[in-house]
């Protein structure tokens, strides 16, 4: 049980690691890649929460900031999104072409750090990776820009290079430090660098419902499975049951699904009841 | 070869029907699931197309049309996004939970057609299915309703029942038929339910560019991998590859790709030079 | 000075009725009606304010919940621009037949309150007038809907309907209030009808700002002004004041102005320095 | 009625010129600042058009093209607006401190056409003046880049600096033109810089259909008003009429007003019939 919440909060690549080293003595259930979590833990809710962790700590006024965002997987998109659709003029940050070029398509300049961080208003990140905002890219940051980590932990952004003599903190009010330069330059550091959306912002209902539905049928399956179904091995979710957590939230948004026919299911070679895609289909 | 150009056409499902019945006799890439055909060639092109399209054949203006788009897969996303941000009410017809619930998000009503079939002045199928709109909702459109197919083949709009002795079908311009109901009717059929993006709009050029680049980097790994690498089976293109095609493409919208650090590329396990995702992260 | 101020919280049509009943004994300027007013206090500045008050005060998730906007004016259209954007369903209603075509060609369905009443989840009220929110209303709405102001006063919600003695009202924290219908039934109203934005959310510096500024110009001409310039009246203020106060905070997004050539200036009969419009250019 | 026709295609300052010099001879109405008007053939209408007129001379996809809009007035507003949502970067040229700031808080950087010209993928100008784009910047922009004109008659790029000895012309295909540099760079001329929605797209329906209703009812006022009501000056259309253009197209959206109450009228100090707004409101 403990290997798998860990999975939840996209450390799932460890167990990975784990597998391919032949060390996981139990068999694991990756709910983070599930669908459902991915989208509503990750991109929309996400998207949301920037806004409103911001918001609550800041009260920034988004229209017209140039903002950075590290990192354009789910999270990433969905601050993007959230922050254009506000005013904002977001530059990206990538390592991984694909996202990279998705970041271009969807209308984001996509640049390394170095190259506007001396005239953005607010720094994002999101890569799940580790000192991603270094204390050269801190150096460069004008007055009063803001600093925030929205990927995993408190990685992200280099921490211990802003603790040294030199630098002076002010805890401004909950969660929000100004981190102050000798020339009188602040930085406004949210959360201590730790995730901003657990820190200053609410989670939703509808996403702890989503997720802890989707780790309950997870823990179900793994217990009821019959013996040899799951090896000592990360397994996805059975798409089926990404489904079926889907399905029952959907009357909350008095949705209505519409059902195959006979000959239509026929047609596309699979069940009326699903599943409906392959199981890489995100 | 025929095999595989099949796959880039939205056709895949077949091959995977062919292989689980053993009747598979040759290796097969599905580039259509690559992470660059899929949003490129699907949901970034279709994004522009139904624009396009729809002004090429109808000159309709968008902003507040009601419009039913029947499908929320890669091609629904493309088309509910670009409407919506013109102008449009949007409504989505869905079979699959998980893309109905993305719909709702996303700011879609998902409703069955027959609610809404009444009063929506566009219906565009992106199904991949067959008989999606049929004779008894053709019946219940409104006068001067366009109907027009972004999905796959010409299945979706049940075509045939228009064939009858009772409607009349006027061309009025290329790509574009009324199909008059007894009682004065008129409804606007665009390519005869044939598809839209194909028919009525072009591919740009980026799109043609990475659809042939990565089929052609799919033949060539088909072409010369090492005996026994790929069996009588359905392949996705590995992702190093899918990465690679994108990567060739940054350089056409000045993107600047930031690299990992020996340090980051250690943290997360991966090499620094890729593949940054595992295979199903789309 | 006093009825200045008053301008400036959309309470001009008063001073035009004092002034049309000959009774306005002062020369006033309707600051409220210049467009950097206009535009930032009313347009920008409520549609983030919008989301962030309702974040604070109950957490709720915009994806996919049903919303109506009673009035599409400048308050009206960012509170939809915003929720829209963050993936609501957003319905309309309008007395006006002007912004409700605005409203359809921004993608938004005009109704009336009572066609949508029974299924939204969110209430909120932008028109400047009494009583659009009346208890016929409430009754109908579902439990758990979000009922607010982002208007004027609190006259838009019928308070009084609600202080009735088989009606529970419940603080369940500042700002919020549950009212409980006999059969358990509960709406959720925020800061007792007031408005929202200046009771649950706070206003970013930059719009402070900008109407400070407004105003203090107004008031230095008012009180420069030779003598006989302003009557008993109510005047807009001065074009070239407007730009002034724009140009000031251009600074601040880091935009560079381009200077009207020669020859340009005079192809348009302007001066090169402004005013740029008409004065009532919006 | 010369006259008259003039405004509508936005050349009504040079009516004001007339008027001030005290040479206009008849009374004249400025139909081309009604709102309806305004929003519709300018904003709603080039915010579709742009997209229609691009698409159908070039084929060009907007996804990730760095494109500069010259002027963010309604035209400019509607370009950005809908270039911005089909995945372009856009940036905004402006005069005017005013719409200069709407720009910045919109999420576009407002910049000099020089720091931009050499990365653009696209030039789009719509100020209403002369020369916005001078042969100088011709020179500096990238091999490919696509030039048009939304603005006003034929002005706005600087033509006559194209027609010179050294640069060759190369007809591609109706409306598009090739202009080519000794080096051997070639500029995408739309249109030979006259009106692209004018030229390459079509105007849709409910577009004329509110400009001839809006041209209709100010002749009819002009012809019928009691003598004495009009002078020799310019006029803008009265609010009522322009709110009844509005009415007259609302049951095409199937878009429901709502009443005022006669209490709610009283409140407001306006007739239950409108206008429903003072002259100066956009």
């Amino acid at each position: 049980l403990g290997v798998f919440l860990l999975l939840t909060v996209c450390l799932c690549f460890r167990l990975y690691q784990l597998s391919k080293a032949g060390k996981l003595c139990v068999p694991a259930m990756n709910v983070n890649d599930s669908v459902t979590k991915q989208k509503f833990d990750n991109l929309y809710c996400c998207k949301e929460s920037i806004v409103d962790g911001l918001k609550r700590t800041t009260d920034v006024m988004f229209g017209g900031k140039q903002v950075v965002v590290c990192g354009y997987g789910e999270v990433g998109k969905g601050c993007c999104a959230a922050l254009k659709a506000l005013g904002a003029v977001v530059y990206v940050t990538e390592v991984d072409p694909i996202c990279a070029l998705q970041a271009c398509m969807d209308g984001f300049r996509v640049i390394k750090l170095s190259e506007v961080i001396r005239q953005v208003d607010l720094v994002i990140t999101c890569t799940g990776n580790k000192n991603v905002v270094g204390r050269e890219h801190l150096d460069r940051m004008k007055n009063g820009c803001i600093v925030c980590n929205m990927g995993h932990s408190s990685t992200e952004i280099e921490l211990a290079s802003l603790r040294t003599a030199e630098l002076r903190w002010e805890r401004v009010r909950p969660h929000v430090d100004h981190v102050i330069w000798p020339d009188g330059k602040r930085i406004v550091l949210l959360a201590e660098g730790r995730l901003l959306n657990l820190s200053c912002s609410t989670v939703p209902s509808l996403v702890l419902s989503i997720t802890a539905t989707t780790q309950a049928l997870a823990l179900i399956e793994l217990y009821s499975a019959p013996e040899g179904r799951y090896k000592q091995d990360v397994y996805l979710l059975p798409k089926k049951m990404d489904e079926f957590v889907a399905s029952l939230h959907l009357p909350t948004f008095d949705a209505h699904l519409t059902e195959l026919s006979d000959e239509q299911a026929k047609y596309l070679g699979i069940s009326k009841h699903g599943p409906f895609k392959p199981n890489y289909y995100r």
